[in-house]
């Protein structure tokens, strides 16, 4: 028997239209890719996206078709998601920090009819539009006057765009499941894929996250989402903040210690959110210059480890409190978020930070476990770590055209590829990649944990651990070290460092020093590369092994 | 084309699971009808209830069946909804208020198989269960220490329902538009109506409802439910406070002002809800015993308008925060919550107190427009008013079996029965019952607008305006007023007093001076008893009607 409730999508205009008519006085900030500031507020928005949905419906674009943005957080990109959904189109979000070799191969997989660009990266587009063999109308998100001369096929500016349509439309009516935006993901192995949100996902996610043990957004909130539109959905922020009317800024190219901390108090914004990077500038900008936040209460950290220095710097230093999250394209991304429970807010400082420096609790629609390599539930103790496996409404069942296969198992949970610890109140703390842990003799060793613990050793700048193949054990831990400009330390200082601090078996075996360890875009520190410098390493009392570790 | 989003249907046991797993310890605190606290925690709920769906099944209940309850605010209360629902069956709430003849009525049309019944009302149900004649079983909701001596069919002791089965059991697998709860409503005329709600519109309601903006309910509250669950679903916190691992305080069948207060401080509440007789009851117990409050911060008032003076007597007084909200139980309840926007909240306090006296902003998920008597949309401008149409997932498309046929508009729009302005910001005010708005000359006359100016007279208790016949202008007002005890005041006194507070042609045509206005069971003025008794009075200069007026 059915319950006798009305049938209502879940739909994204439908966040949009609720900020038109209840907040649609409320700014949406832009530091202009062209310079200025620009102000607009959400009726507005909603006005220009309903122009641009009619535009693009009566340039023949139909429901299920990609057009790709290519962009920073700007109110033109904002409008642009909700115009293509709105037309019933999916927007495909473009991260201009891939090789053009990935870039080619993402548009053209997705078969994207349009891309949304910026001036910034126009001249990208036009080294590659040759091979991008779908495109047939490149967008320039900016108005005529600031049109660049461009090769790019059918270009047209942005506002030219809006200027072929009234906003005399109706948003394309849909099934709640249907695809509303698309984002490749990009592994160490094998090709981009595309995670495909629903609408209903991208409505149920912005919804858990509205909640008061999350990001708790309210319409009395100034958002700064720094966390770019052309990663990982950004953190849901395009639809939470318009769901509850908050104002937005949007902080374009610029996101140097200095254009943020000018947008942060001259807008007087009280959330934000970022990766390490980010908050990393300015607060150096902020010490540098001995400035102090008067509006901004709480920050958002996540894409990868924060380090627990950071987080007490925000909340001793400025008074802003942290929340630590955790997150993954294939989620929407929130999983969790680390905001702490009131018994724990009542510990003192450094055991809350401890807690802090976790990934935090899942929020609500976001069920998850830690398996062993057989696939059996490992306890919640916060000692036991295992294979982070998740299942929920926002998760994603598989990739945009059926790539990489099926990636559930048979309970319906996703593998993350991280390898986690839980504890009896849903802490969870990522200690690794799988691919990543260390297997000796049956059981797991965790890098991350033993790198942790390394850097704070005064000689080291970075550290890295790594598995090394080793006849009896399988695998045993290797310490890699960049040390500090000028500082000196041994193999016995390091491994003198580390005891007492961890578990006498998880001691690595051997340590190296080198000058640089490598490291990504985003920080991480790059163990694939590492793994193939050291794979003919010989481990001290391995020597049976070094020719299975040199194959 | 549909998105790669994982098939998770929105089931209200999945709201006990993440209560459960990540609030497990979090209490549920109850004051037992049979005298004592009681404490549990949603661990132990979620077990209990599991065990309650196992021995439901094992007794042959089956999907979509209806058990119903007849009790208090409890933990047993919400076990049993959990359990029944876990077992794919449909909790029915009965409301002890009614007349015998309604709860005879509504359980015989519900069909309901079983009644879980408080002790209370367990003689209640002795003298109906003749006329009962589909319910099996009675579960007294009590152990068997306090098992009554009763002759109700196959009466059992809740606890002793919980022996019958271990809590081995999968939740029963259901479509998220499978039916979950019932609850009657009735109007003023024909016979009561069941409002059925569906899991996913449980689950969606309490996410929305969870809003900053809204009940901001967090894991660090306290909340107690006033509002029953026998009422208008509680306000979604049987499913609202699990999701967030709130602890929950269980009034029981106490609500007098001392045992709520007691409950206030001894468990540190620090968020409740409840309508404003009950609000009245704490604070007159409070003035009386020069009482404070040390932890409460916010309260909910709804179920009927809340006096100005109440809401600054709570803010003031003792500096807790009132959202006044407004909901009916086809609206799952809530609708609007008086939440202020940032830029009230900087204006002079008796201007926020004029908005917060109104009935607040729609959450999201809830469409809301007023339209005039042939459906056409008037403006949001804080004057218009006309009856409030709303739309949305967790809102009634029709009653249950089909009961008063179609009540969705061409666009799928509810009438709620209410005649409200909405302004530009979308604060939604109350101005009348569409059957007691007066039209006169094919306008509308708001009688709450004068009758609450008139109560403000200093020798007034109660006033209400009713339209009557007139000749001319099809309908004209009559101001009723029933003064205090020892006042007096003549017409031209109240006429006098209303001038200049409301537009000349809102000005009564006639005052009726009676002992006294009679008053339903939550405090509304009945006034299709008060049309009953005027039905033949003539108004001053509208003689010629009055052989109409008098038929």
């Amino acid at each position: 028997m059915l319950g006798l409730m009305q049938d209502w999508p879940l739909l994204v205009h439908k966040v949009l239209d609720h900020a038109a008519t209840y907040a649609g006085d409320k700014e949406i900030v832009t530091r202009g890719i062209e310079g200025p500031i620009r102000r607009t507020n959400w009726q507005a928005v909603h006005e220009r996206s309903r122009r641009l949905a009619k535009a693009l419906a009566r340039r023949g674009i139909k429901s299920g078709d990609r057009l790709a943005t290519l962009a920073w957080n700007t109110e033109r990109h904002l409008e642009s998601w909700y115009g293509i959904t709105g037309a019933g189109g999916v927007y495909h979000t473009l991260n201009p920090r891939l090789f053009p070799e990935q870039l080619i191969y993402i548009a053209n997989h997705a078969e994207d009819r349009m891309i949304f660009v910026d001036l910034t990266f126009v001249p990208i587009l036009e080294k590659l539009q040759a091979e991008l063999k779908t495109v047939e109308t490149y967008v320039i998100l900016t108005d005529a006057a600031h049109m660049p001369q461009t090769g790019l096929r059918n270009a047209i500016a942005y506002e030219e765009l809006l200027k072929e349509a009234d906003d005399d439309f109706a948003w394309v009516t849909l099934d709640e499941n249907a695809a509303c935006g698309l984002c490749y993901t990009s592994g160490t192995t094998g090709n981009p894929k595309g995670v495909l949100y629903s609408h209903r996902s991208n409505v149920l996610h912005a919804m858990a996250v509205l909640g008061a043990d999350v990001l708790a957004l309210s319409n009395a909130d100034t958002v700064l989402p720094i966390v770019p539109m052309f990663h990982a959905n950004a953190w849901s922020l395009s639809f939470s903040a318009p769901m509850t009317g908050t104002k937005m800024v949007m902080p374009g190219a610029k996101l140097d210690g200095e254009s943020v901390y000018n947008l942060l108090e001259d807008e007087q914004v009280t959330m934000s959110a970022a990766v390490p990077t980010v908050w990393l500038m300015l607060l150096q900008h902020m010490e540098a210059n001995n400035l102090k936040l008067s509006t901004l209460k709480r920050v958002a950290i996540g894409g990868s480890a924060c380090p627990p220095s950071m987080i007490e710097k925000f909340e001793r230093n400025y008074g802003v409190e942290v929340m630590h999250a955790w997150g993954m394209t294939e989620l929407s991304p929130v999983g969790t978020i680390g905001s702490l429970l009131a018994r724990d807010r009542l510990r003192p400082y450094d055991e809350q930070l401890k807690i802090k420096s976790k990934q935090g609790r899942p929020i609500f629609g976001v069920e998850m476990k830690i398996l062993d390599d057989n696939g059996k539930e490992l306890p919640r103790d916060g000692k036991a770590f295992g294979h982070l496996v998740v299942r929920g409404p926002a998760i994603s069942k598989g990739y945009f055209k059926g790539e990489g296969g099926n990636v559930l198992d048979h309970e319906g949970f996703f593998d993350t590829g991280d390898v986690a610890t839980l504890d009896a109140d849903g802490y969870m703390q990522i200690t690794d990649r799988a691919k990543d842990v260390i297997k000796s003799g049956g059981e797991w060793i965790s890098s991350i944990d033993i790198e942790n613990i390394a850097v704070g050793h005064p000689a080291v700048a970075i550290a890295a651990v790594i598995g090394i193949a080793h006849p009896k054990w399988d695998e045993r831990p290797l310490l890699i070290v960049q040390l500090k400009p000028g500082a000196e330390a041994t193999r016995e200082d390091l491994l003198k460092f580390l005891e007492g601090k961890i578990a006498k078996w998880w001691m690595p075996d051997d340590v190296a020093f080198v000058d640089a360890i490598p490291v990504g875009p985003t920080g991480k520190i790059q163990k694939l590369s590492l793994r193939d410098v050291f794979k003919s390493h010989v481990l001290p009392g391995a020597a049976g092994g070094a020719g299975k570790a040199a194959e």
